[in-house]
């Protein structure tokens, strides 16, 4: 079995490769080779098989069919330019998040292997005047590029599946919290810093208001469902093969009080509440109530609450000093 | 007032730009100029204003942006490649219908002068499992690669919208029927055959069962909405610029017993019921009971019975022999 993680340097990607590592097997079948590509050549891993980073830029569909060459059999695609970014860059959202992942679909099908592709789609795809909660049948109206190029892709994803050019999975991943790691340019991005950067005894600003309400996931959770994507059959994915992941509905509020609970008041008094405006655009447009039936069938799982969360941070992804 | 019409030459296209010409106006405003872009450049029609016809293959970028190059204001985007053909030349689809597309909404963008964009979207893009009727919050769920690129350009319609890089207007049409002309590689082409070639003592086939059921609109009401697109207020639609347009449910027997009552029954007794099992694959994944509010507050019409588009057919397509 060999294995491609686009993205693999990213937090998602590195954490996915490390998990395969301790596995050694996917879907039943041990693993040969990973390979993680990303456009900085990821640090490869000790392992009892093959391991290699390989710089790939996926705009450039030569590179992507370099990438390719091995056949893998399957393809996590992580690699993403995030929120804030496509909004800011647009020609760049198109030709990463758009043109990318096409090259990476033409790329598969010029292999005729049938590759499985575990796509990282992103609940960014819902907005606009919709009913909520979301159903397993509500229209994707994207309110930000990044959510557009998402949906797009999805769409494709669902097509080449249904030709038999590959077998595609979409995840709809929550907002993923306690990522580690550095701030980032997703507009998302402080739903992690509230807690990761208090919990390690620095100060964060909070830009939106407590009872902002927000679909969540633990990085943790997030690995285990990308790992059991691969493990479904392919006839019961049925006519969409998109989906929204479990997660959990929580207000920031709620979630600092999680983070009291387990944490104490010291890291609670680290949040600086400074609301920005230009950012609440990007996020009060994105939807907080789910309920993600299909998903549960197929054995997907969300957390238990948000105290494991922060535990699951505390665990694994506190920095040394 | 300069208008462009992509798929000029074709029959929708053609209907079009005879009655931008009969009305002289559009949006209230006297027109100037009306180019009929088609691959083969389509024939002229005799009128007061500037009427020319161009020949554009909008697969390339270059042609495109020399179509545009006189800064249309409103632009029609009728061009595609029908169902039939795009399931059977996959990148025949990909190439006309998503990347001409794209490549019409970047040259447009690149006028940097926001021109209104009409873009003709089909029901194709519902299917698979979802409630019915299709509210306006119903996902799309494309079964076939032709519901599949017009779903995507409609993202990106709504997201280029969205940017201010145009004013995108997104127009899901019901089977039209009766269409005139020839069968086409559309796999709603028997839709209107059934009744086309009877009402013109010719023989046809059904190759569904007459309790197929599904969503339609005449040709003279659909030119009537393609225009009223181009007088809505872009404030008024909103998060999301593209939804079904009205029509009507019928089932095949319905609309047979319809051309009865207005035609008797010699064309009836022209019909041969023929299954194919392979068309019946793609129409039966199409869906047929619709509840298009938007589209009606927004003052969208439907037909008031098949009856009356079994006469317009009569007043207006009839060949002669």
């Amino acid at each position: 079995m060999k294995v491609l993680i686009t993205g693999g340097g990213g937090f998602l990607g590195s954490k996915l490769a490390h998990a395969l590592v301790d596995s050694g097997q996917l879907r039943g079948e041990p693993i040969d080779e990973l390979v993680l590509a990303d456009l900085d050549e990821p640090a490869s891993i000790d392992a009892p098989f093959t391991v290699r980073g390989v710089a790939v830029d996926i705009t450039k569909r030569a590179q992507v069919d370099t990438m390719l060459a091995d056949k893998p059999d399957i393809i996590y695609h992580l690699a993403a330019v995030v929120s804030g970014q496509a909004e800011a860059e647009f020609d760049t959202g198109m030709r990463v998040n758009l043109f990318g992942t096409l090259h990476i679909l033409e790329a598969a099908r010029a292999l005729r292997t049938c590759p499985m592709i575990i796509f990282a789609s992103s609940i960014a795809v819902y907005g606009g005047n919709i009913p909520e909660p979301i159903e397993d049948w509500t229209e994707l109206n994207p309110q930000t590029s990044y959510g557009t190029q998402k949906a797009a892709s999805e769409l494709l994803l669902n097509d080449y599946s249904r030709k038999g050019f590959l077998d595609g999975r979409g995840l709809r991943l929550p907002t993923i919290s306690i990522r580690p790691g550095k701030p980032n340019k997703a507009a998302s991005s402080f739903m992690s810093s509230i807690f990761r950067e208090p919990l390690q005894g620095e100060q964060a600003v909070c830009p939106v208001p407590p009872d902002f309400t927000h679909w969540f996931l633990s990085p943790r959770r997030c690995i285990a469902n990308l790992i059991h994507a691969a493990d479904i059959d392919s006839a019961a994915l049925g006519p969409n093969r998109c989906f929204a992941l479990p997660g959990r509905t929580h207000t920031i509020r709620d979630m600092v009080e999680a983070m009291r609970r387990v944490a104490g008041d010291d890291p609670v008094n680290l949040i600086r509440w400074e609301p920005d405006l230009d950012l609440q655009k990007i996020v009060m447009g994105w939807k907080g109530r789910f309920n993600p039936a299909r998903a549960l069938q197929l054995g997907f799982l969300a957390d238990d609450s948000f105290e494991d969360n922060v535990r699951y941070f505390l665990e694994e992804d506190v920095q040394p000093k």
